[in-house]
């Protein structure tokens, strides 16, 4: 069977309109992100919204659960959707709503979204003290029901130690090298070497501010990048997570950085001049633009394989180890 | 393969010690009450409570959510717990939770619990304004999805237009003919004609207030009364839902009762005299009772074909056509 297109992460303001986009483009699965700083209530009736498209669109999406649904979604031509937290608020302190989360199909957890959590510390915090009592516990629950840790707004030591807890490969679901540009979102080559060692894989992100030269990064430095990092890696732990926020309107990103925990504003990774949401790369603009990716990889030289791997191969292989319970 | 033996309804103070005894008595499966007055979110804290249990006695019990569970638990020598709800408070004011609570495994929800509620008129009210505006659109959704209606609890009017309404059949879990026994809670033979002409199940209860001479009811006499059930509305309609509230502190009884919805003391089916659980009858106390139970309904004279029917197998059925989507 043809190997699937899967982007890891999405954080578009979901429509009809995108979900055609996802049938245009051949995507075959994405992971969506369903919380920011979402209490356990609120995070349910994000995924209301989700059952209400599933069961108006179910010619284009459905909910996927297991690695099988991503083979269903090509069968079907339909796109399988995957949900994750992008902080673990929604599990507020209890660690029961991590298998609670799980059998409504949560596959992928933040243990930080930049700040200090209740389980580790966030990339923007001036001190980073590992993972916490609670994130020990939490991260060994999620192993053992089958839930992903992500640690892509994780600060340095915190996220070694998840590497080092987890007794299952992890996740970096969006993010880029920091070689490549020294973002602070970015991830050091010590992290990089650690979460590939362990099996765990790294989603590249097309998000802006993680791209060197942001908005106006070619499509041969991003390519270039990756090839590199294959060849630091191994393109097998290696894939895509866009980080694709189409669509939404500039007050989306001001709840992502500040949500509930601050009055003052906080620009993250913009700033006072650059506040919103930052133009896309022009070969980069919606689920429709993979080809370009796959064209700018098979540019490189990479052997096929790797590029198919990259493409959705990878993150297929790493839903069928992951998902299940341990 | 053989009929299973299926519990209906049980709400005990469970524990290991009524799972093993759940394995003597050769219960295949059982549907317990998760929530009488809870929130949506406290109802969850239940359902964290048993997945512990799932966790910690995985050689006993595991969680069932499909008809196939029970011939698994058959297979296995464990229990299949199914989960309902007997007031739909965790549902709140918001239908979307109809879809996350059956994602969650939840089985069947009465629509009122003694009182009036959102969708319907409880068993108790004075005046039966038959099913609410978001009572018909709840049972709609609750058809979709493949959540069983239960009107165990609830008024007349209020029952008979849930089966003219549902196009799929409903339940009464635990309740018995109001002609054996003239209790509030008990049914009238126009609801029991109603309910079976259209598919529906009833399931006998034990609980002393729902017995012709309470706890000093005879296994004879509870038994006679289903025989002239089966002959009135067809044995392949009937089943068991015991009510069991085994070890149970009488403290749970006022749960059931007020909730948190009065500030005084409502003795429901008792009284000052006897505020608690009652006595259970001598022939069944717990789950190794069943038997006796089987060889009551033998005694009768009935077909040994309605008497497995009556002791599983018509529950199976009903579990077949009832817990998928519409």
């Amino acid at each position: 069977m043809k190997t699937p297109l899967i982007d890891n992460l999405q954080y578009a303001n979901f429509s009809p309109r995108i979900f055609q986009q996802m049938r245009e483009g051949g995507v075959d699965a994405v992971h969506v992100t369903i919380a920011y700083h979402e209490s356990f209530r609120e995070m349910v009736l994000n995924l209301e919204r989700w059952n209400r498209w599933f069961e108006d669109h179910s010619d284009l999406i459905f909910k996927g659960t297991t690695a099988a649904d991503v083979r269903r979604a090509q069968n079907e031509g339909r796109t399988a959707i995957f949900f994750g937290f992008q902080n673990p608020s929604p599990i507020e302190d209890d660690i029961g709503l991590v298998e609670i989360c799980h059998q409504l199909g949560i596959r992928f957890m933040q243990l930080t979204y930049n700040n200090q959590s209740l389980l580790a510390t966030g990339c923007y915090e001036d001190d980073d003290t590992g993972l916490t009592r609670m994130g020990r516990q939490v991260v060994t629950e999620m192993n053992r029901v089958g839930m992903v840790v992500d640690m892509s707004h994780s600060a340095e030591r915190s996220t070694l130690e998840a590497i080092e807890h987890s007794t299952r490969p992890i996740a970096i679901t969006h993010a880029n090298p920091h070689w490549w540009h020294p973002a602070l979102r970015n991830k050091s080559d010590t992290v990089l070497k650690a979460l590939t060692g362990a099996g765990g894989m790294l989603g590249f992100s097309v998000y802006p501010h993680h791209l060197a030269g942001g908005t106006d990064c070619t499509l041969e430095s991003f390519c270039g990048m990756i090839a590199e990092a294959a060849d630091r890696y191994g393109a097998r732990h290696l894939g895509i997570g866009t980080d694709l926020c189409q669509d939404q309107p500039d007050s989306v990103v001001e709840w992502m950085r500040v949500g509930r925990w601050s009055k003052v504003i906080d620009y993250g990774e913009g700033s006072v001049s650059n506040a919103g949401f930052p133009p896309m790369p022009t070969w980069f603009n919606d689920n429709r633009d993979f080809g370009n990716i796959r064209d700018g990889l098979v540019a490189t030289g990479m052997s096929s394989a790797d590029v198919d791997g990259i493409m959705g191969g990878n993150w297929l292989r790493f839903y069928e180890e992951s998902f299940g319970p341990a």
